[in-house]
């Protein structure tokens, strides 16, 4: 497949006039070929003028007609074949395995929306039937379901250049709510979206869709994508990405004359507890499984232990010795985009210099210019809970260990966090008793609370919570993975007395769309 | 019963020291006894200390527990008797039918809560069990259910001193979900708003629950609602009242170091449409229908019809004819008070003095120096759309008729509308047509389409969606009446593979707490 630089609007590609954007292969710093012109607002404009066209047909559609669209998606990813993994791996430096499981995981959460579409429950379909007799007052006929937002903007992310980006999970969640997609490409790997996007114009196509259902765009620094987030026809954004990224598309999406929903996922440094008799039965072991969680993608998972929080004295001390000889002899792997390498050495280079932390293991540097040394700090909990500094999120292969003097105080640093995409306890049988005392300080903090695991591995299900309070994301009361995401892309809305032939299929008397409903407050059986 | 003036904090009557805040008799002018010494920062952060000390124990109620909780307090509001009508009927100006009307809807809206909190389907209980033989990788045990998001600030709206007030739709709903409220009284109704904390006050202490569950403060300006907004430990805030209060709530929830939720209801005029065949059947009717919703509450129903539209000639003169006969006939009503009446005479000198829109009908003038004179007003659809003003809600009764010349331009009006509470479709069998090209328009932009009826009257039901997209509401993803008004103060929380004994009740093996469960996608039966 030849990778053409354009721009993909509605089922055209538009060649546009800025500067050019170019992929840097980061393991070799080699510039990668196409450049991609920058859009400007006329392509702005072109892709929402489509988006707003499609809005009322597509949010309309069958379930059937768009579950089949999510899973043509799936197909016609597929079908690249192997240009699409060779082109992901030069643009962001990730190994084959990796990229091709994350492949199986994008196609996958396609299929799952689809599957959620079918079902129907995601309409949350009400009725409250007319009661005509009703004293002192009759009660009308009222039914509710839900319905699209509206065009949303979806930003890619560049740690998950297939799984969070062009046809990534929020994607895929306003897809399936009914909500036509205008995606901004990230600059790191505008190959790979290219080659995603234009899967998805095939499924468009061959769905027989508007083709305002999808558009990707390219622009360089945040001058399209805030373009994006203020044209009016967009009515929800969705990102991925850095706290300074998020809270600037919520500033620019409050002061539209008409504020809008934004679903940042930023900012984690995903706390681990190891409690005390886990520690002292397993020290040696958490601390070898730590790393391994650590290392994990060269530490760029929005979940990667950033934090470890414990009672200091002999086993937390068996615990870091095994914890940094597995530092120490991690290979250093390359990270997705310089960018991303030289906010890496500062964060690193502020925990070097930072009169509260001190150094306790580094791993081997690389050859690659981008390349990413494991690091592993400690410091006290008074230093800790005194520095707000150390909060602060090194994106890449470093953590933290903070020494408590006692269980309370471990309570007192569990307060003291932001909010956090994921906690986990490291606990044993006898632990259960200061798990108990933590767990509402955890709940509080949260979106996922985990026992005995690591928090990388985050489960495409219904269960899960990819979210938590801010600065984990903008919006706490929901979740940017799994199939509970697509409640984010919709509203309810109530309808009063219609006739059965102005009401929408799913609302209709005698349920002939074969939707879950709640009746007058009870499940439909 | 001796209504003393202080703010409630916890189970406390506190004296403050700020400016005495008097409620005023609207049909006398007559000053209202006790003052109510406004409250300060100090007062804030005593009843938010409070708040955030009962946060996890009230959260964690059973669910019988919280039910009965809410039925208490709907007992101990019904125990105070008529000094609640007699009272809130000196501080509104409020009819007495209407306001023991309002009374048994907050009683019944209480009642339902609990019935929504017992039923637990409010949790969103999720399972997706372990498949630890799964290929490639084992999937781990995650559930989820819903928590509350932390102690709520609850603004009392000045249109409904009891459904919407103290112990309104707002904080029935937050309690349900587990969140302690705390109330910024409303300045015009002290002494309703006092009755009823207190009733709250007695509900708490006899069902054992941690004081600060509830405390109600009273504060003069935006000075004590702003301080209890930034208080770090308010997670959410209920707000309904003018577009101006409600942007400003809004702007200060998203400046804060961690943005929270803003549930504002603020601004709506409540398009009704007179569809061709409707209209020429039962014009004249519908005239008359038309006024007396109009006059409803002296207009002071956020669900009031401000606007009509219909295609000009013969059919749309009749309705004029009609409902101008029955403005001339309506009694001046007493407004709620003397600054809603001001804002009201300025809406209608606005209204007066444009060059777009004429006089037609005005009503009978008042006695009482704070009455509402009924008013009618006609433009056309090219001037309407060109001069936005006359959007602007007028808050009172007070509408417009908005002339077109076929119904495609009906169509444009709509869609140049912003957000609506509601939207009203007058039509006969013979307008389905028309009414189908409408009802994708009047989706998108309110909260409740109807047909055949007239917008004031708001069921307490499940179906129900008081919102819609701004300015009808801060957020249209919400209601903020009936029972799915609950969810707005929930998050989920994941957790993955916590043991039994770790795990709350309602996400145990075996279903302990008896809710409906989604396992594996599927609910369980």
């Amino acid at each position: 497949m030849t990778l053409e630089g354009k721009q993909l609007i509605g089922q055209q590609a538009v060649l546009s006039n800025g500067n050019a954007i170019h992929a840097v292969d980061p393991a070799t710093g080699e510039t990668l070929e196409p450049g991609y012109k920058a859009g400007s607002r006329a392509e702005v404009e072109h892709a929402c003028e489509l988006a707003w066209i499609a809005f009322d047909a597509y949010r309309e559609t069958g379930l059937e007609v768009r579950a089949c669209f999510l899973e043509t998606i799936a197909e016609e990813i597929e079908s690249i074949g192997d240009d699409l993994i060779v082109r992901a791996m030069a643009e962001s430096g990730l190994p084959r395995g990796r990229l091709e499981g994350e492949r199986g995981r994008t196609c996958g959460q396609l299929r799952l929306f689809a599957q959620v579409v079918r079902n129907g429950e995601w309409l949350d379909v009400r009725l409250d039937p007319a009661l005509p007799e009703r004293q002192p007052m009759p009660r009308v006929d009222l039914r509710q379901r839900h319905i699209a937002l509206g065009p949303v903007a979806v930003f890619g992310a560049s740690n998950f250049p297939l799984a969070f980006s062009v046809a990534g999970g929020d994607t895929a969640s306003a897809l399936a709510a009914g909500c036509p997609v205008i995606v901004k490409a990230h600059a790191a790997h505008p190959g790979t979206s290219e080659l995603v996007g234009r899967a998805i114009q095939r499924a468009v196509a061959k769905s027989e869709l508007p083709e305002g259902v999808f558009s990707l765009l390219y622009g360089s620094g945040r001058e399209l994508g805030q373009a994006l987030v203020r044209d009016p026809r967009i009515k929800a954004v969705g990102f991925t990405g850095s706290r300074s990224g998020g809270t600037a598309l919520m500033q620019t999406a409050q002061e539209r004359p008409e504020p809008i929903p934004v679903y940042a996922e930023m900012s984690s440094i995903n706390p681990v507890f190891l409690l005390p008799e886990a520690l002292k039965a397993r020290g040696k072991e958490l601390g070898n499984a730590f790393v391994g969680s650590l290392n994990m993608g060269a530490g760029q998972f929005c979940t990667n232990p950033g934090l470890v929080i414990a009672v200091k004295g002999e086993a937390l001390d068996a615990f870091v010795a095994a914890a940094s000889e597995a530092v120490k002899d991690s290979a250093a792997q390359t990270m997705l985009t310089p960018g991303i390498h030289d906010a890496y050495m500062q964060g690193v280079d502020s925990l070097l210099q930072s009169s509260t932390a001190r150094e306790v293991a580094r791993g081997a540097t690389g050859e690659s210019q981008n390349a990413c040394q494991t690091g592993l700090f400690l410091t006290s909990a008074k230093d800790f809970m005194s520095d707000e500094t150390l909060q602060a999120e090194v994106f890449g292969a470093t953590s933290l260990v903070v020494e408590c003097t006692d269980l309370d105080e471990v309570k007192h640093v569990a307060e003291s966090l932001e909010g956090q995409l994921t906690a986990t306890l490291q606990m044993d049988e006898d632990d259960l008793g200061a798990a108990r005392m933590l767990l509402p300080v955890l709940e509080r903090r949260a979106g996922r609370v985990m026992a005995n695991g690591w928090p990388t591995g985050v489960e495409v299900c219904h269960t899960m919570v990819h979210g938590g309070p801010y600065p984990a994301t903008s919006d706490s009361r929901t979740t940017s993975v799994g199939s509970a995401a697509i409640y984010r892309f919709l509203r309810p809305v109530c309808y009063q007395d219609l006739p059965q032939g102005l009401l929408p299929e799913a609302l209709r008397d005698g349920n002939p769309a074969g939707v879950n409903r709640l009746v007058d407050g009870h499940r439909e059986t």
